[in-house]
C-alpha cells in the first residue's frame, strides 16, 4: 500500500539512478533487520565525521548506544544531533564486458534525522536488549543484563525512521549491445556474510554448552 | 618505524577506547586494501550525509568515482569538499556473560580530508583502473577500458591519506571476574565475507571461460 511508504523528501530523492531508490517501508525494515552495523555521520566543527556503530531497529526507531563519554552521544543532548545513519549490504560483484558498466549489487538504507538521548529507564533497557538481539537473536535473555553501574555508563540515542530511503541494485551486468561479442567473461560473483565456528572463551566452563541460537546451521548464522 | 606512522590529530584521537586506535601506516593500508566499499560522509546544507561508494587506494591517495551528476562529486569542484571516508570490516561477534561487555571484533579506518576532483586524463584513467582492480584484482586488463564518452560521464575524486586513523578490536570477551561463573556461553563467533559461485550473464557466449582471478578458490575470493 502506498500509505505504508515513507514520504520522499528533497534529500532522499537521489540525483542519479532514481530507479534504484525505494521508500517501501517493508523493504527498508528488511534491509535494516538483516544488519547490525551502521555508519553514523554527524558534523563536528563544520566537518563530517563517519563512525561505524551498532544499532537496533524497534518499530519506527533506530537505537544506538555507546559510552557516555563518546562525542556523538554527548552531542545528542538537547536539542539533539543531526545525523545520517547508513546501512549497506553488498550482495554481488557485477562484472560487465566494459569497465564502465562494472557495478555492485547492494541494498542500502539511508536515514536522515535528529538523534536524541534516551533518558527513560524502561526505554533505555528496551534499547539495550534490542541491540544485543539485533546482533545475536536469542542472546539478550541468555546473558546477564546491565546493572545500575553499567547503565549509568551507557548512553542510548534514538533516531526516528521518518526521512528514510532504500537504494538497491540487483541482476546481471548491463553491457552496451556493441560490447556483447567482446571476449570477456561477464556475470555476477555473489557476496554475503559468512560465519565461522564459534570460539569459546579461554575461561569458559566446558560444562556450558553452545546455545542453539549460535549454531552456524541456524537461519541467522548459516553460511550464505 | 615510528616515522612511517600517520600523525595523530585532535580529530583522529578518539575520546574513548584509545587503546584501540592506531596510526600505523601498514595497518591502515592493509585494512583499506582488504575492502572496496567505504561510507563517504559530507555536509549538505549543514546536515550530514553518508553514502556507500566504491574506492581504490593508490599509494597515499583514495580514489572514488561516480556520475558527473552526483551531488558529492559535483561538490568536490574547487576548492574541494570536506569529507570523511570510513571503511569497516567486521571480524567477529563477541559474546560476554554480561550484556554490557558484548562487542564486535572489527577493523576500521577513518580518513578525514578534502576531496578534490581529478581532471588530469592520465590520473583519471589510473584511478578508474584502480577501482576495478580494488574490487576484482586482475579484471581491469580483462575488460574493455572506458572510451571518451564514458570518461566524460565519470567524475573522479581524490582524497589524500594524511589525517588517518585505524581502530580495531580483537580477541575474546572481557567479562568482569564476578561474572565468570555465570552459566552463559561466552566467546567469539567469527564473521567474514563469503563468495558464491560465479553466475554468468544470460547473454554470455558459453565459449568464454571463467577467468582464474574469479575462482572462488583463489586467495581473493576464497570463502573464509
Amino acid at each position: 500500500m502506498a500509505s505504508t511508504d515513507y514520504q520522499a523528501t528533497e534529500r532522499t530523492i537521489p540525483t542519479r539512478s532514481r530507479e534504484r531508490a525505494s521508500y517501501d517501508r517493508e523493504l527498508v525494515h528488511s534491509i535494516l533487520d538483516q544488519g547490525y552495523l551502521c555508519h553514523l555521520g554527524f558534523v563536528r566543527e563544520g566537518a563530517p565525521v563517519v563512525l561505524p556503530t551498532l544499532y537496533a531497529r524497534v518499530g519506527e526507531h533506530l537505537y544506538l548506544h555507546g559510552s557516555t563519554g563518546s562525542r556523538p552521544l554527548r552531542g545528542a543532548a538537547d536539542p539533539g544531533l543531526p545525523v545520517c545513519a547508513t546501512v549497506t549490504h553488498v550482495d554481488g560483484l557485477v562484472l560487465a564486458r566494459s569497465a564502465f558498466h562494472h557495478s555492485i549489487n547492494y541494498r542500502s538504507v539511508v536515514v536522515h534525522g535528529t538523534a536524541h538521548q534516551v533518558t527513560d529507564p524502561a526505554e533505555r533497557a528496551l534499547a539495550l536488549d534490542a541491540i544485543v538481539e539485533q546482533v545475536v537473536p536469542g542472546r539478550s535473555a541468555d546473558s546477564r543484563r546491565a546493572n545500575a553501574r553499567e547503565l549509568a555508563a551507557t548512553a542510548v540515542i534514538r533516531l526516528d525512521l521518518d526521512e528514510v530511503s532504500a537504494k538497491l541494485r540487483t541482476g546481471g551486468p548491463a553491457d552496451d549491445p556493441e560490447d556483447l561479442e567482446l571476449p570477456y567473461w561477464s556475470g555476477v560473483l555473489p557476496v554475503g556474510r559468512a560465519y565461522g565456528s564459534p570460539e569459546p572463551a579461554g575461561d569458559l566452563d566446558p560444562a556450558v554448552a553452545l546455545p542453539a541460537y549460535l549454531s552456524t546451521g541456524s537461519d541467522q548464522f548459516r553460511v550464505r
